[in-house]
């Protein structure tokens, strides 16, 4: 019982089609470009004869009935995107969604429960993201949908308006979860580990949870040329010293995945002939594994005091945001796992160290998610790619699961 | 033999009059406030007896005749200034030394050889910095003087014009070097030095050369929550590793005086949760020892390469600036000292660590430096000060040194 391998490639390539410009892909949530891949969707999903509707958020959901009440079986992912996009991201979850209630259909085999395929509203975070598995999941506020806006301000309110959709009944998306048997998504790794390690399946253990400060180190601004060294108080060489320790950090209080970022710095003022009075930077943190972030949190919160003490600096911290863990159900996780052996599919249980719908989902009925082989790691850029191979080997593995669990 | 305190402190005032805004004293090169200073400069040099003449490079020379053609024994500083400066830096070199000709001239002591104050040309560098002491030296090219602009465009050759002067003749501003016997400007320190150890005078044994570098690190941008650690080819971490090794790099390779600053640092992409793939940031290193920055110079790309190697990255370096290390002559530098001992004034040797119209003056003739303290180390800031007792004994001593070389 194997997916049709050619039929989601060409799903792929005609909803690649749709918001292509000469620099990727770029379907941003309840655009013109977003409309059009809905409604491309939904003749799709109806064409094989799911039961498609379009909740008060926007999430299309396309359903393979039973004739039963009993729970649902879930899968999906989201078909917005950044800008400049890559095919893969989001898409190829729910397009092998879609195949698989599709081929399990053809198959004509006996269900206990009916199946769903879901593509959920602005993933990619347009307007703040992961809104329609907030929303199912009944996380999301009133407050959000009437002041969100986009990086040019933007109304989340207004975009939905205008593509028809009534942002006073959007939090009428939730779902209970009684109606609900399990969840899994399928996506593309966006890492280089599954490359690397030459393994086409890897089945997440858990969604990372992260910590985001903007951190500032403040000595003084003094002449370059003028204060000798052991008279500085050298905001960056506080950093420096700071960001010297990571290493050990995370040999210490973190795991195997645990990953720190400084992705953005600025000093102050900026010349290269003043020693900076003050830089500013960000430290990004993430673990899959909740004790071990809060555990990292500390140790940061007390090393970044020390090195500011150290280097008579004085240090501020403003969190930017705070995603807590969420471990996938570990009854799916094993059920993926020896599915997969079953089909002699080579495997390994990996964190997602990227946000998804899943963690949202986890929220509402036991979830796990299924990654396939990102080329080169890239992701969020037209070169994002993943071998047709793995991707069959993907929606089949996804496939064998979902008629596992609704058998 | 001493100055008049009250007169040059009321010189001191008037002058910061001219340019003062409600940020600090503004007489950028060749601006109206510039022009300003300097009839008030020539007015002031003349009613007290000297000779005054304007080269062709702007800058005022008054000289004190003692009817010999004997070689001249100068001083001098600048009265231009950088944007919302304070009202010492430069300006207390030259009328420091107008009050000591001044003084001297109201003693009636004999002379064997006539005595100058020169005030310099853009020393701050609105158009490249110390243009007056480099025509003087006849180390400025026709073509800089045609092609350099300020920060806002405007051409020097424009603003020279505009107030009167002929850009064709800049370079007739060259003196030779017979002429002179010796060149000692009095500056404060704009460092923390003098004020930490409590001495009112440095003696400059060298001013400093410097190299200035915009170094780059590039290894590759990607995920920060995808990407584990041990794949990363973080840039930023490049840095980091780098810059903790400078303190052990001046330890081995440099001197006391030796300084090294990253003052300017760009991280790209430059957002929080991307592992950066690029970082470009400033190397700005400072010795007086010529021999030690060539050392340093070395040192340096070394553990750059190294560094980059070690963390999968290419490095890049653009050398922006090269200034040779200028060490004064240690014939004036014994005198000032043992002038400053007759006196009974504390003093010690020091380096400079920013740049002088002397360093261009001391390939004209034998030359140096007294610095007295700024307090809290400020400067090019209007919180620059030095308290009036420190003035005066700078002055007296400046004077007594001028007449030893003189008498």
């Amino acid at each position: 019982m194997s997916i049709n391998i050619k039929r989601l490639e060409a799903d792929l390539n005609q909803l690649a089609s749709i918001g292509k410009t000469a620099d990727g892909i770029t379907r941003a949530a309840f655009s013109d470009a977003d409309m059009e891949a809905r409604s491309w969707l939904v003749t799709k999903m109806e064409e094989c004869g799911l039961m498609v509707s379009v909740d008060p958020a926007g999430n299309i959901r396309g359903k393979l009935e039973n004739g039963t009440d009993a729970t649902l079986v879930a899968c999906g992912s989201h078909i917005d995107s950044v800008n400049n996009a890559g095919h893969l991201d989001g898409t190829l979850g729910v397009l092998s969604g879609l195949e698989a209630l599709r081929s399990l259909k053809e198959d004509g085999v006996e269900l206990s429960h009916p199946l769903e395929v879901i593509a959920f509203s602005d993933e990619e975070g347009r307007f703040g993201g992961m809104l329609g598995s907030r929303a199912l999941a009944g996380v999301l506020e009133q407050d959000e949908i009437e002041t969100a806006t986009d990086v040019n301000g933007n109304k989340l309110a207004d975009c939905m308006t205008a593509q028809g959709f009534d942002t006073g009944k959007v939090l009428e998306a939730k779902e209970k979860p009684e109606n609900f048997k399990a969840f899994v998504e399928l996506h593309i790794e966006q890492g280089p580990v599954l490359e690397a390690k030459d393994i086409p399946i890897g089945v997440v253990k858990g969604i990372t949870g992260l910590f985001k400060w903007e951190v500032s180190f403040t000595g003084q601004a003094n002449h370059a040329g003028t204060t000798p060294m052991n008279m500085r108080k050298d905001a960056f060489q506080g950093l420096t010293k700071f960001a010297a320790k990571i290493d050990d950090i995370l040999a210490v209080n973190g795991t195997e995945g645990s990953k720190t970022t400084i992705g953005k710095c600025q000093l102050y003022p900026g010349s290269p002939n003043v020693v900076p009075g003050k830089c500013v930077f960000t430290l990004e943190v993430r673990d899959t594994d909740q004790q071990v972030l809060n555990g990292l949190e500390k140790t940061y919160r007390e090393i970044l005091e020390k090195t500011a003490k150290e280097n008579s600096l004085e240090v501020g911290i403003e969190e930017l945001s705070n995603i807590r863990a969420t471990p996938c159900d570990a009854d799916i996780v094993k059920l993926i796992c020896s599915v997969a052996n079953d089909q002699g599919i080579e495997n390994i249980v990996m964190p997602s160290g990227a946000a998804h719908d899943a963690q949202y989902m986890a929220g509402l009925t036991k979830t796990a998610m299924i990654f396939v082989p990102s080329i080169g790691g890239v992701s969020h850029n037209p070169r994002e790619n993943t071998s047709l191979e793995d991707i069959e080997t993907g929606a089949n593995l996804l496939k064998a699961t979902l008629y596992e669990l609704a058998k």
